[in-house]
This record gives C-alpha cells, sequence and structure tokens, in this order.
C-alpha cells in the first residue's frame, strides 16, 4: 500500500475510535476514491480495525484491481453491493458498532441498516473523511495545479477565438473541446458561460443568447486530472468597456487580489470572507456581493471548507480553496474573478496563474 | 397553469390519497422540474391538496418566477430552505401527514424532519412522482427527440473527424463541441469514448489512450434539450473490420433490431430484455452480455422503467427507453448499439434515427 494511503487509513481509524464506533461503512464515491483509489461509480467500503474492504460489481473488476492494489480486500458481488455487505458482515464478528456516512446515505438505504442490517449497532457520523480530505498533500495539490493549468490553457485559447455573434452555447464548446485536447478527464461541473445581463445570474448555464458587442462575458468551469478538480472564473469586456464596467472590475479585481493574497491558514472561513467582503462595501457595492467568498476543491469541487459569513472553522494549512468575489448588478450584468488558492504554511500560493487585468477580446 | 402540469399535479395528488399522505415533500429536483418547470440545483417543493409551493434561495428569484408560473407559489428563502419550510408548514393546519422521497432524501435530512420537523408525521415513499413520469406526453417526445436530433448530428460530425492518432480525450472534445454547436444545454453523462481494447469496459470514461487503426472505437453520450435527454451508443472500426469485429456487431446489431422493433407497452422489463438476450444466447455469446437491455430516458439519463431479467413491471405506453445490447470480450473489446424508444399504441417508434449498420471510418 503507498505511504499516503496508508496515512489516510490510519487517521481515519483514529477519527473511529474518537466516534465511538469500532467501523465505518463509506458512501461517498469521493471518499473511497480518496481511502483506496477506486473511481467507480458504485462502491461500498467498509473501513475497520482489521481491513478495508471494497464492495463493487462486475463491471470494475479488472479497474478495482487496477486502481486499489492492496489498499483495501475487493470483493466483487454478482447480485446486490449490500447483499455483499451483510455477508462480509456475519464473518467479522468483531464488528458491532459501525458508523455510517449521514451526508452520503439516502433514506431509502438508511431503511436497508435498519432492516437488513439490524443485527449490528448503527450510528450516524459527519465528516470523518471529508475533514482528512481538506488538508491536502503535496501530491494532490499538484494534481490540482495541473487542472489548474489545463484550464488556464483551455481559457486562453477560448478567448482567442470568442466573437461577436457566437451563441453562449458555441463559446461552451470552444472551451469544452479545448479542455479535452489539454487532457481534462471530464467537466466537474455544467460550465457556466454567461453573456451580457445573464452575467449578473450566479448560476448562469449557457444558453442560446448571442455574444454582442459590449457585454460582459463570464466564464466559469473545471477541469479535471486524475480525479482532482480546479475551478476558475474570469469574466471579460468584448470590445471596448465602458467606464462601469471597469469601475465594477476594478472592485472585484481588488477584492480578489487583497483576499488570495492575506488569506492564512488558521483563518476561520469568516474572516477570510471578511477580507473581500470588507473592501466591496467599502467602495458601495455591499448589496451586490450575494454569495460567499469560495470553497475547498480537490476530488469534488465542492468541498470542505466553506469561505463564507457563516463558517467559523479555522482553515486547515495545505487546505486549497477558490477565492471568487463577484458584484452583479441585476438586468446590467456581473463581474466574478476566481482563483484556486493553496494555504500553504508560508502563505498563500496561487494555482490558478491567469492574469486579473481587465481583457477586452476584440468585438 | 398549463394544462400539461395541471395534469401531472392532479395525478400526483391522487397519488397522495393512495399513499395515506395529505401532501408530500419533494427533494428530487427532476421531480420538482417535471411539476413545475424549476431547473434549478436548490429547491424543495411542498405538494398538498390546497397549494404546490416551491422554496428556494435568492440565486433563484429572477429564474423561479420565470419558469415556474402559477404551477406552484414561489417563497424565496434568504437563510435555509429547512426554515422557511417548518415556518410555512406552521401556517398550514390542514397537513398532519407528509409523505418524503425515500430515495431523494438524505439520512442527514431526514433527521431534520425528525427533529426541526417532529410536530407533523413523516411517511416514507416511493416513486410517486417517477411513476408519473415514466409516460412522456407528445410534448416531452418532441423533446427527446430534438435533443436525439442534437446527438446525431453531432456523432456524423465526429465520425468524419476522427484519425488514427487522435487520443480518445480529443475524440471526446470533437463530440462536445459538436454537440454544443447543436445546441445541446449539456452533457447528461461523462461521454464514454472507448478504443480497442478498452471497448470492453462497459462504463469505460475518455482518456489519453490512442485511436490505432483496426481498433473497434465505442462513443456512448447523451444531449439534452430543454431538460430532456437522449442516450446514444455506436461502435465503429477504424479501418477494416476483421471478420471477428463483423461477427460480434452482427450479433448486437440484430440483438438491437430485434428488440427495437418488436418492444410493445405493456410487455415487463424482463420479456423486453429477454428479446435481445435470447437471440444473443443463440448466436453463442449470452455469457459476454453482463449488463441489462436498457433504461427509461426523459429528464433523467437514466430513469424509470428497467428493462432487464429481474424487471417485472409492465412497461407503459409512452414510455421512451433505451435498447443498448452489448457483446464483450475482455481483453480484445466490445461493441454496444444503443438507441432510444418510444412504446406508442401503435408500436416501439426509434428516436435516434441514425444507421446500425457497421461504419467503417479512414484509417
Amino acid at each position: 500500500m503507498s505511504d499516503q494511503r496508508r496515512r489516510r487509513l490510519a487517521a481515519l481509524l483514529d477519527g473511529l475510535t474518537a466516534a465511538h464506533v469500532d467501523s465505518l461503512l463509506v458512501t461517498s464515491l469521493a471518499n473511497v476514491r480518496y481511502l483506496t483509489g477506486f473511481s467507480g461509480s458504485s462502491a461500498l467500503l467498509l473501513v475497520s480495525q482489521r481491513e478495508a474492504l471494497l464492495i463493487t460489481d462486475f463491471r470494475y473488476q479488472t479497474q478495482a484491481a487496477d486502481e486499489v492494489g492492496d489498499s483495501a480486500r475487493v470483493l466483487i458481488e454478482p447480485q446486490s453491493l449490500w447483499a455483499g455487505l451483510w455477508q462480509q458482515l456475519a464473518q467479522q464478528p468483531g464488528v458491532q458498532v459501525l458508523g455510517f456516512e449521514s451526508a452520503h446515505l439516502l433514506h431509502r438505504d438508511f431503511q436497508r441498516l435498519m432492516e437488513a442490517g439490524a443485527r449490528w449497532q448503527w450510528r450516524p457520523t459527519l465528516d470523518l473523511v471529508e475533514t482528512l480530505r481538506e488538508r491536502k498533500d503535496p501530491e494532490e495539490v499538484q494534481l490540482i495545479e495541473r487542472a489548474a493549468n489545463v484550464a488556464i490553457r483551455a481559457l486562453e485559447r477560448t478567448l482567442a477565438e470568442v466573437r461577436v455573434g457566437m451563441t453562449e452555447l458555441q463559446v461552451a464548446g470552444v472551451l469544452e473541446r479545448a479542455l479535452r485536447d489539454e487532457g481534462s478527464e471530464g467537466f466537474p461541473f455544467p460550465s457556466i458561460v454567461a453573456s451580457g445581463s445573464r452575467s449578473a445570474l450566479p448560476h448562469a448555464r449557457a444558453t442560446s443568447a448571442r455574444v454582442r458587442e459590449g457585454d460582459l462575458l463570464l466564464l466559469d468551469f473545471g477541469a479535471e486530472v486524475e480525479g482532482y478538480c480546479a475551478d476558475i472564473t474570469r469574466t471579460v469586456v468584448v470590445g471596448r468597456a465602458s467606464a462601469e464596467q471597469r469601475e465594477i472590475y476594478d472592485v472585484v479585481r481588488h477584492a480578489n487580489e487583497q483576499a488570495s493574497h492575506s488569506i492564512r491558514a488558521g483563518m476561520t472561513g469568516r474572516d477570510a470572507d471578511a477580507i473581500a467582503r470588507g473592501y466591496i462595501e467599502q467602495r458601495g457595492y455591499g448589496d451586490l456581493f450575494g454569495h460567499g467568498l469560495g470553497h475547498g476543491v480537490g476530488l469534488e469541487v465542492h468541498e470542505a471548507p466553506r469561505l463564507s459569513r457563516t463558517a467559523d472553522g479555522a482553515l486547515a494549512e495545505g487546505a486549497v480553496v477558490t477565492i471568487e468575489p463577484g458584484v452583479y448588478r441585476p438586468g446590467w450584468g456581473g463581474v466574478r474573478i476566481e482563483d484556486d488558492v493553496v494555504l500553504d504554511a508560508a502563505g498563500p500560493r496561487i494555482l490558478t496563474k491567469f492574469t486579473r487585468e481587465l481583457i477586452e477580446i476584440p468585438g
């Protein structure tokens, strides 16, 4: 087993002891991947002091053996993963009190635990693995940085191709093809391409709306390398920027820069959020920044920690977080500038090395 | 309210009565969209005899009003959707016994019902809305057919561009850009582009493996129009097909054709599966067809009904299902041919009108 996975499992076992359970049923696929390397879409992982046991189905026979190695014993279950679980548990008399992941188990499956699994005691747990994932090791940061580089190169290629008259969907197509060409394994979330007044919608996708001269054009998208995600946003102007566009862009750019340079491990997520929010408020746009400053990024594109007005946990050293302030004026448009930053002991380091200067693309 | 949505809500209310609940908390976003038109990523929908109430957050204020119209009362909740729910429920004294969607509620949220929602009685329900969704109305079939046409045109453009030496990721990029150009709102699932022996993996994604002369090349992907999905697979040969490739292709093609022409509403999912499976067994390849024949497709790319050896429900008239037999020889490669078929009263009608003849693309 790699040292990395051995450390993760050992840390999780400490967590189980603290949570007063002797084993944990892991149902989050991102958590399964973190602990075993398995990237398939169907798995139950049972972690006990004795062993880690991965149960999956016939489709993943070859893949599971390749990916998991000796990180876990792999069981290919022909009928139902749950039937396999009951059978295996019956052979482990030492296992009596099991934790399950309350945030990753559907009520339907919880009923299975209460019925077919009634011989055992089940305790809900929260964030036992997620907390470990918050602190990235150097190999993980490297993968996120590789994903960030893929995203950056794809963005450069896309901005060189965008023209007035293209639909947002066409722009998304250029971007996504470039992401694939640069090696992205997938799209961690639906690409946001929002032009004109649609850039004021923080959760726009791409539509058949056409890019027009003078528009703000917001691109928010991800890349994925070996399961690790990067998440970046840039907002450009098509043609020459107006004074108002410049003003709002300048506010968001400075808010991003201040937060990206001042954020530190040990701060709370609220304190980090306040750096950008305080600046935006001071410039008079506080009411137009309606969402939190950012979120962790790693095997999932949204993971712990959160940076927001209500996040009172301290940020772990090694966490990778997005810094994504925005100012949105309904009916007019919005600007968001998002970077991924790792919180090293020595200070923050920006992984998405793409200019934050205002870009005016040819109209 | 549109007649379509009025019919759906009325049918659901009948279902609630039969399930002995006076209201239903809908947490599946696909079910929310079906009932109200709302396509955002954050919502709770409460359906009672008195009204339908959609609770969402500030990001969706404009979008919710536009999409929902008078299908539901929309409440924008500044803090937490759940806090909004408790407050609203407290004002509806008639509501006492509520159903919730057991297959779409995390244990963590179930605990909210048991704690903050302890004033009310909660009953798990299964498939109350999904059963309605199984039978598509003509407008829904039209949208799936439009998505199928987007997928077909993108596939044509992609096959014209694939060349030996491209990586699977590059092929995915060509395909996904073409999907966007043709108007696909998104990718319903990660595109599968699997070359050579990787085509034997039923759940391959795309990798940096290069397409080689003589390879089987399997493309399985989706398109989305107004929320409705199409799902298609074709397997081609790069260069000239070998005798063994032709033989296996022929088996799968005939299995698809027999099932696509003989499937009928009223049959069980098992009977439909048996048409293709029986043929593949008769040709001597039964052991190499390890998955079910297909699944429903609509607002989700995998939905009810299932076509498999264990599916004993009768297929509804108006259901749209995939027909996707495959033969997979580990280490050698695999062939899958997938179409989307609507089960009209008069018989099956194929929505993915793309040839099933073996295509050899220039090597």
